[in-house]
């Protein structure tokens, strides 16, 4: 079973991989907490909100693809699997049970906003060794700032 | 922040609910094995198998998207995220690296006959407390099955 | 002028067309309720469930022409006329001029459970004579609840 | 909760409301006695006029939307429940039961002719008051006249 | 080669293949029924009845594909061949030559009548031992009984 | 450079090009207005009208270019350009910096009050010389009094 | 064989039906001509022009079926066969042959004209017997002068 | 104004020529015969003849346009202007006024059955002289025959 | 019940009848033999030969419609019922059971040979007495030679 | 009324807001100046470029609305008003009145070319401080010179 | 490595090939030519012509996908590589760099011309041999030579 | 005829427009190698190969055409013509006659390692002089990459 041949040196692909792993981190949690909030919400904005974390998901699920699949393309085995996303996310988990809306919108604003600070190192890092990977982070950021400002904008 | 008032007897809602919480779990960690095969797959069968797992993962997303509604519209809290589904999760989990794609058409058959076996069992339970939730189960395995039988065929 | 024949015994054709009929009046006049609340509106709220109530209005229309049309597939007339609807329902009905939004949310959130309450009868009274409408009621009953969750939701 | 501020005078205003309103009483009527016909329809001619009256259906729920929305645009509360529409209908009601095909294209075509009469009517009266609610009055009754003259060619 | 393996126990598989494996006969014979007097009808009603066979043929086409793949799915080998199929229908042929619109619309109403009557016997078989290949024949049976009505009506 | 040949008498072509270019410029200018408050827009309704005022450009866009186009086949050129729009506008501007969502709300409704106004006046000026012009016009101020309707039922 | 039932006194349906009727022979022939015009065309615009002359024939014949459709719904017969439209037509015929770009765009401006003072003047004579039948003729109307405009820009 | 190049030679593309004109002559006659029964047909079984009356309207359309754009492709001009058509036609016109249902299938039998031998003259005529433009007409000769045997099987 | 009118002389008729009665019974046959392997087949390669056999069925079902309709079109009765293809066919039928996927393809490069050499002598036979009809043969073969061409590559 | 929290340091977003402030007073002003000249064209050319100065305005509004949330996203508020516009730009304003369509081209290739410019030097600018900004300003850029290219081609 | 089995006589295989082969050099090289002539085109007519060089770009590619899979087919390896094509080809290249809009219509004008001649010739060739590829052929050359009058006709 | 005026300094363009041609000689011989292995392949892994070959062929086709207009944009002149390509490309050519999947397989993943090698240096060699092409370069390696894992994946 002969490993992808990637177009890195190693160094490279050691930096660039481990900015993508991380990434593919965050954006399986992030799906997963904006589905918690999706289906626990309630307040007087339930509706509009409950819609608004779903293009969270769409955001998260189509950038874990991409994250995962230009890990893979460039000779790293992503690591998408519950117990590791579990064990390695750093997004601070929502609590069980009903999520009121207003809280849901600030604590929403607050993991995109960390997120966002990770991804701005992740794009500082490939700079160098993977300007291709880098331009994905850079489209990923866009589209998280984008949705951070929308939240903040309502919280 | 008031409860969702159910349309069922307690006890009826605590059968269902325990039924519809199993099944989130199965459906949320069925979604994160499949996109692990998908990103990781190799071998000469990789492209089909690849588009392959997807539609098991479109599957899950759907499906766990609708048995978590189903839990909060009878008044019970769906809980999806990722320690939750980590800790509580019955299926084998995927070795970390490259994947052959004999090997994962081999663990993907068996996985989805453990999930079946569960939700037979879920059918069974929710029959009398919830024919509502239990078309819904019903309707989940027949899909469930026909992957099942598709994974199996190319065993 | 033949009447349709039925799939059914007669006593099976009966209780199943009184079900069918109940639940057309139910559907019939929960799709005007909606609308006159859908156009009397007012409230900060005023845009989301202005949309929201015309969601009630499509699940309401899509179903009363199911049930009708399975009544007239057994061979029992159905009857949604104006006057007959007029007379028949049980919906509480809404106070003509403006309608708050506030209040809307929680009347709209009430009728439903009283509709779901009488579908759930339709449902008891249907499993012997007639799984076919058993099975359309059930659908029927699940969306009901689902957007009865949404409105108590935001309640 | 304020009224909508109207763009037109108190007098022209009380004229439009009164004709928005009465169209609107036809139109959600007409709506239902389509609906009716739809369901129980019988005879050769079954699966055209089935279809037929399905367009009814369609002009009467949009132009209905339109008449109602139009008047709450000018500041006066459209009225669409089901009593009202029952007690203030002057459409002649259908009989319970089977239809047959020929009887239904009669009755339908005759029930059309009395609406577009007294939507010329409204034409007349909204032309000094409200030119912008005639326009949309002026738009219905083509599409009334269309369809009236197509069952009228198939009596 | 190995069979597929079943969800169900032996008893029940066999209880199931066996009405499911009936349906296939029934709706493979229904699609070339329909056909056969889709192409070789004439009357004045030709164009709409024409029409409306095709939607058998469709109704057919789709269910007898469900039918053969849940049978498989249930390790059970469907047999949709053009001799078993001749040998082991229950559907009265058709004459060859051209077909009188009238005489069709009879014809076709009672093989449904028929057919229905077969579906009915196979919900209530398939109960005990798999509600999920009984969903399934409720579905079918739904339809059939639908478009069974649509050409009743117009005898 | 020949100009349009206009279908107008010369009195009919400047009455009428006179209210066009009026119009044009309402348009243009709320469009401006409306993407500005769309930008800086924030408060708990943020995502409801934000995405409403992207509504409102919509309709300003379309009605523009429809008025722009309607004056030069009359023979009249006209002018859509910043400058001339900043001169003449009659829309009271809102403020630099973050907008409020419930005093966007207000500011928007009675913007929108103001333009009916001139396109009432608008209508009546063109009856006489172009009952083509004026039914574009009679159209536009249609939709206008729709939204702000739906403005002024959440303020 | 029993005429269609007119809306409108004898009188009224007279003035219009020689409206609609004018307006029907226009714009059949309008659509020929355009069409001899796109077949035949040479010169360097050939492209642009053959592709905007089909937009003259899309026109024509969407307006020439509403006009049609409007004159029967009045209960006034149509007439558009061959014999009648070059008998009838007031449209100056091209030459046959090829026809140069320029001489086109020229001989396309003028008929347009000349059509466009046809259709104003069965607008003035439907004012009073027939609001409907006029506000169909002002958006024909309006489509034609927008064309022409567009040909006349390039001549 | 230089002619179009031919592929032909100067005698078959004579022969080729006469064929496309003769080709046109009897389409576009019989788009504007199939309108006209369109617009003043009634019957019984108006609706379905009505609609299917418009399907020879988009044969006879699409056809006329590739016969005439294959004339001009090899050189030759083709005539499509309304005199043209009503001075050449060999189709047998209709009568003014109200046409009955049960005679337009008749006539429209007849109408197509000449109009199918005339292109099978064209057919042998080209087959020499030009296989682009046989295949042409053989696929348009397809069409005819197919709704002249839809038309006679309703006659 | 009168015939279809042919416009084709007896002779013609007869031959061109038979060869479309032949290609009808080979284009059911296929279909019922593509699907009997579509469901019942294991192996490797079993998703992507599933979904090519689809393609075969999509083929053969097209086809089929598309003889049978040229059949009456001529005045001929097709005849496609069960009994009268399991009479004809001279297709060499599946065994039942489980189906080798390598076996299948092989069958299939097989069968479809057999059909095109059956096919190629109808488009001989049809070439004097039915241009129409040997067009659509052509047509038809040519697509059975390209899916041919895949089944043989992949063999 | 809280800003939106930025993801920059102080410095950085205030060279990137000045960067996206001065891309957005460019492209409003860009729409207009399109749309202007698309309304007064005149020149044989007329149809070609009209439509081509379309796409300048798709571009430029797409174009931004993204610059402008790109800059409420680092929490910058974009200023789009028509004072604003009118005042800053620097794009050189057409003449009133009919444009020839030679001059239009020139205008346009020019004022591209310029805007061009001082697209190149914002993104020099942000390079450093946000190459999130910077990657949408290259998007942009790249657009302009596209359509650049295209005018310049045909002056 | 197993051939395709050829339904041809190896004679008639060779002829075809041979046509087919040529007509594949024929048509890479020319949506290669068009594709240049795209890229490097200026003058006065640059988007028209621009989009129509488009227009053979997209039919070469589709004809040359049918003709190499035609070829494949009848079991002849079809050859479409850069250097055969470079050797091969007898279309006349176009000059490197700008390429006026009035010469390159000329030019492609000419080339067509000359393609059509080969087709012709191949059409001719494959009649005997294969009237399935001939079909492919006629209906390639119907394309290519109404393309070429288009080009002819804008010279 | 005028040079498109670039927006590159003379030596900026140089680089960037060298890299730009090297990259279309790269992508359109791409094309055709991908096209030839599509055609001539065989295997039992044809089908799936065969359509990924078909991705490989879109990416090309779409790619040549950004770097090829690209190119114009900035004043260079793309060459992608026959000879061109097969005297300047760099891919190892395809043997003729039939291909072997799994030698298909390993020559393309080889062919893309080494032009997205080449890619990689034109990334480098454009960063300072255009970022504009630098970005578009880093697109479609992104792309280049992706399908080159999924294809050595599959070796």
């Amino acid at each position: 079973m002969a490993a992808v041949k990637s177009p890195l040196s190693e160094a490279a692909q050691k930096v660039t991989g481990e900015a993508l792993q991380g990434a593919l981190v965050d954006l399986v949690d992030l799906g997963l907490y904006a589905k918690q909030a999706h289906w626990n919400l309630v307040g007087p904005r339930f509706k509009t909100i409950h819609e608004h974390l779903d293009e969270i998901v769409d955001l998260a699920r189509t950038a874990q693809d991409d994250v995962a699949e230009r890990a893979v393309a460039i000779g790293v085995n992503p690591d998408g699997r519950s117990r590791t996303v579990a064990d390695r996310t750093e997004i601070q988990q929502l609590e069980p049970g009903y999520l009121n809306d207003e809280k849901v919108v600030l604590a929403v604003t607050g993991t995109l906003f960390e997120i966002i600070g990770r991804f701005r190192e992740r794009i500082a890092a490939t700079d160098e060794p993977d300007p291709v990977s880098q331009d994905l982070l850079i489209g990923i950021t866009a589209e998280l700032e984008k949705i951070h400002w929308m939240f903040q904008a309502q919280a």
